[in-house]
């Protein structure tokens, strides 16, 4: 990924300006929440461009993940996808119409509720996304400059971030 | 923030198939990249929803923040903006135009250079932005459920990462 030649951190400069305003109390939420919002960018965008010559977003790909390892388990139908993905229907909808268009997919029936629609990877689907894992395992989830222990840190303190935002629920 | 009633962490889920293909050196580098782009997904639609009553979404919020906090600096370029904001010039422009559509902002032509336009905030862009800052930070900032000392370090942990990523560079 390229270096924006920003000599400094903006997220620490606006943490200064929220404390120097007296918002104290909500500097270090601030700081902690542009802080994921910029990672995200920056992960989205190398994402994007590893998965460019097998035709995908990282969107695209994560519907075509699903899919294959969920394959033991049967078809995955559409809302379940949206569920597990934190998208809207409308955008699984997108993301399902392009792969099928691209074989990668295909639509299937329920076999018991006409409302629900299936969607069942195929073999060239399989070939693709398992390519298309190894690069990105390759040039971005292994190029993450964190120590292990690091890393498990930073998941850790998400899982209780994203808990309290409503992601999932422990049972 | 409503919670999808999943009662599994999908991300954990992800991390365990990634195991199982022995895909291990990746696993929790995926872990961490999944969890940064889910939280970002959260936060970004609860800012959204408290921004909705003030006409502004995160991101012309954040063109507005940066344009008032930085009104004692004098004015900022649209490129100057783009390269903090950590966007793309057509999305800056978008930005602006709405921005300026609704009297919060104003383009300046730059004193020296005729291809450079500046952008200055008006009164009105003030008040709306310091408004709109105070309800960011009771209902989303401060509402971060990790102590302190956790906030501090995901921060410092998301400054390496976005380090290397390209965000800025330490001088």
């Amino acid at each position: 990924m390229a270096s924006r030649n920003l000599g400094f951190d903006p997220v620490a400069q606006a943490r200064e300006v929220w404390r120097s305003r007296g918002w104290g109390n909500a500097a270090t939420g601030m700081a902690a929440i542009t802080s994921i919002m910029r990672a995200h960018q920056l992960f989205l965008a190398a994402a994007n461009e590893v998965l460019r010559p097998f035709d995908l977003t990282f969107a695209r790909y994560e519907v075509l993940a699903w899919l294959a390892w969920n394959a033991d388990c049967g078809q995955l139908s559409l809302s379940q996808i949206g569920e597990r993905l934190q998208v809207t229907p409308a955008t699984v909808t997108n993301a399902i119409d392009r792969l099928e268009a691209d074989d990668l997919i295909r639509r299937l029936p329920h076999p018991s509720d006409a409302r629900t629609t299936l969607a069942e990877i195929t073999k060239r689907g399989l070939k693709v996304v398992g390519e298309a894992t190894e690069e990105l395992n390759a040039k971005v989830f292994e190029a993450v400059q964190l120590t292990e222990d690091e890393m498990e840190m930073l998941f850790g303190l998400l899982v209780k971030v994203r808990v309290e935002a409503g992601d999932f629920s422990r049972r």
